[in-house]
């Protein structure tokens, strides 16, 4: 190595004099010292402002644009099309991606689930075992490799999991239930992508599979399951219901959707203001107005639907032959259930049903950052309120650990105080704290906003640490 | 939901009886009181010994099972094929890879990385842009979607991050060097996949992409990635070296690999003795036997590639149009570096290079989990100590804070200790601890074994404590 180094001084001497050295030092934000301590906002890569035309030149059709989360995922910068129903996730889309599994992973784990991992190629030969490599039709995206053997792109992974399980052999009943998910990338070739990451042909997936000894102990499992997901979705504060489903493609007899109502929602809920049922229209006769259990009115609604519940009975298992055996050693078939959760999707329902038209909101427990500190601008009155600024960005890292890389400094001082508002405000971190004239009083005091309740308070240092040490982060 | 499980108890009335409850709560593991509290090796889905026969017949030809690292991986279950050269990842093999995954986020960060998500479904239109769809020939997985768009599936990704960041249009100078980087699953169609997760198909890889105004400034970038490169690898305790590499498909003018000196490797490399000198064998005069630096002999070693980095120059940025904007606004292209470690090879690697014949040896900090503990065999003298072992598995957890999740309890009792200690040693756990004859003593202790040492201590409740209370996880 410091041999290549002599060399490139040999080569290039021209380019190692001192100045140039010192320039580098001064553009390279990971050789400034204040780089390790302060995330500051005009280092971060997030495209913002971009105008609104050609936000819509960006994807193929401008009358694809067509709901709010995508439109103000594209505009901040959060997403970026590659090519259709494909997306780069941008730095600020990954953190919320990263905070969202962890909520799952905690939920799934606490009920005993166990995580792997899944190819996504998988052969031909296993779907067609289970009679969907053709049933699945335009929707699987397949391939042959150098050899021409022939593959899909798991969008689901019923027929990968059972042929693992089969494969194992001495299953015992005493493992079971067995529950076991994966968060992976999926593929399914959608005929016609739309609304940005609800409808994707790439897109992450939460999906557990579960294996049970009997009927009854399935139904339990799955019942488990559901409760799981009542808790992600009520962490994430959202309004949601649980519908009776369609089995689809998937099969089974039984199945349930979690759904976030909202007028963009895909599917079609009957929803009884007297009883606790609900149904998507696809289960039910759709001109049946009157509730099928206690006679009541049904009422309509759409929904985006963000997670789904399959009882597979042995469907699956009677095919990959996943016996287990039981205290008497005679193998029987476990019984299946399948499960899951749009993690993508999930980031994108948020924001449409949490932000207004023209600023993001996200569930306060996923926002990629959870403050955004503005320091006031260069030249103005309070610019000696910088200092404090950074002070207090100290002090709330060294005082609430849990928030430590939570905390954003908008250094673009060159823009006013609104401006930048302006920008926070559009991306939604939950709390913003201003340096405004405030922050010259005695003690100086900041402006705090949270953004999901629209409340403003003036708080001193101690104000805001004792305000910060309460948010959670997962 | 209430009024479906009405509807069920309708239907099944034989199978609600109190006994099939009372069997489910026994059955189930997440009813049972014990499982929120501790992990038991009963409950995990861990295959462990296969018989070796067995194990040859799951590849296509025995001669394939050709290194240690894929046929202990194979034998104990933590990695399991499912076509050739893709694999499912067995939970333990997910928790080791989220370890790793977590040691290079913060060393990646540390240099202001940023880390963000690409499309695996990469337009044929943007490998043909840069000469490298014809290229790269059959390594690439190619399909087309419903309406014959061309694909391939990215084994990497110049191309798409070039794209994108020359979708940026404003990029400022005031902006790089900007580091950007994703931990996502790549596809290669490998002529010949082998060596289980060292050559497989379908890989774990992390790709960083940096942009910088001027050479000097890149190659600055380019050291400084090294250099963290180098931290990932102490931290993980891998003897390593760093060679000049030939730069492939990829291009540029620069390049180096990070290999582990092993037997199995497929690289040849050249290292001089005397001074710092190293090389892959491709990139000097095969037959050379003095270094060409110093003149010294250099001798011959095979390893292990775990990381390449290449300078790249203006090589996709001239391609793509990849500018950023200088303080007198004037558009430059930028230079840019890429850099690759194998995620899934990391791990495979690590068991090749530090593993003996029959034991499986994970390096410290990625450890599935730090410490197996092994209660007495039912019915024996020790028998007294399981409840010993139970309150210390406890204590642990309280006590010690970070490795909480990291302690598995070997409940299967029924077995001797010497049978389940042979099971730990083969998985790797860096602590065993055992309820020996000593737990009877006044006051009890412990038989400690560090698996990476070979060492074996007798310990108290508290010493236990204290030892693994110094034990780092990421």
């Amino acid at each position: 190595m410091e041999w290549l180094l002599r060399r490139w001084k040999e080569l290039l001497p021209g380019l190692t004099t001192p100045a140039l050295q010192k320039q580098y030092r001064y553009r390279c934000y990971h050789g400034s010292p204040h780089r390790a301590k302060r995330l500051v906002l005009s280092q971060l890569f997030q495209p913002l402002n971009l105008p609104e035309d050609s936000v819509v030149g960006l994807e193929s059709k401008p009358d694809d644009l067509t709901c709010k989360s995508q439109r103000l995922m594209i505009q901040a910068g959060l997403i970026y099309p590659s090519s259709p129903g494909c997306y780069y996730y941008m730095p600020y889309t990954v953190r919320a991606m990263e905070k969202l599994v962890k909520v799952i992973d905690q939920e799934m784990q606490a009920i005993g689930g166990q995580k792997l991992n899944m190819p996504s190629l998988n052969s031909a030969e296993l779907w067609r075992t289970s009679g969907r490599w053709d049933l699945m039709g335009k929707e699987l995206f397949r391939l042959a490799d150098r050899h021409s053997k022939e593959y899909c792109l798991g969008p689901t992974h019923e027929e990968t999991i059972a042929d693992l399980i089969a494969s194992q052999g001495n299953l015992s009943y005493k493992q079971l239930p067995l529950l076991l998910y994966q968060i992976t990338r999926k593929f399914r070739d959608e005929p016609k992508p739309r609304f940005g990451l609800l409808r994707s042909r790439e897109f992450y997936m939460k999906d557990m599979y579960t294996f049970d000894t009997c009927e009854e102990a399935a139904r339990q499992t799955y019942s488990l399951v559901c409760e799981a997901y009542c808790n992600v979705f009520n962490s994430l504060g959202f309004r949601f219901v649980k519908v009776q489903a369609d089995m689809g493609s998937i099969g089974g007899s039984m199945s349930h959707e979690f759904q976030l109502p909202a007028g963009i929602g895909e599917d079609r809920l009957m929803i009884c203001s007297n009883c606790s049922f609900s149904a998507n229209v696809e289960t039910i006769n759709p001109d049946q107005t009157d509730c099928p259990v206690c006679k009541g009115k049904l009422s309509e609604t759409k929904g985006i639907e963000v997670g789904h519940t399959f009882y597979l009975g042995t469907k699956y298992s009677s095919v990959f032959n996943v016996n287990f055996h039981t205290a008497q050693n005679k193998p029987v078939l476990a019984e299946m259930g399948c499960y899951g959760l749009g993690i993508t999707r999930i980031l994108a329902a948020s924001i449409e049903v949490l932000s207004t038209e023209d600023s993001i909101r996200w569930p306060t427990l996923i926002a990629p950052y959870q403050v955004c500190l503005i320091p006031p601008k260069k030249g103005s009155r309070e610019e000696m309120g910088a200092a404090l600024m950074d002070n207090l960005y100290d002090s709330i890292v060294e005082a609430v650990p849990q928030i430590k890389g939570e905390g954003v400094l908008d250094d673009r001082t060159h823009l006013t105080i609104g401006k930048r508002l302006k920008d926070a405000n559009r991306l939604g971190y939950p709390y913003v704290i201003i340096a405004g004239k405030k922050v010259c009083d005695n003690p100086p005091e900041f402006e705090v906003w949270n953004q999901n309740t629209g409340e403003i308070m003036f708080l001193t240092k101690e104000g805001v640490i004792e305000l910060l040490s309460k948010v959670q982060v997962p």
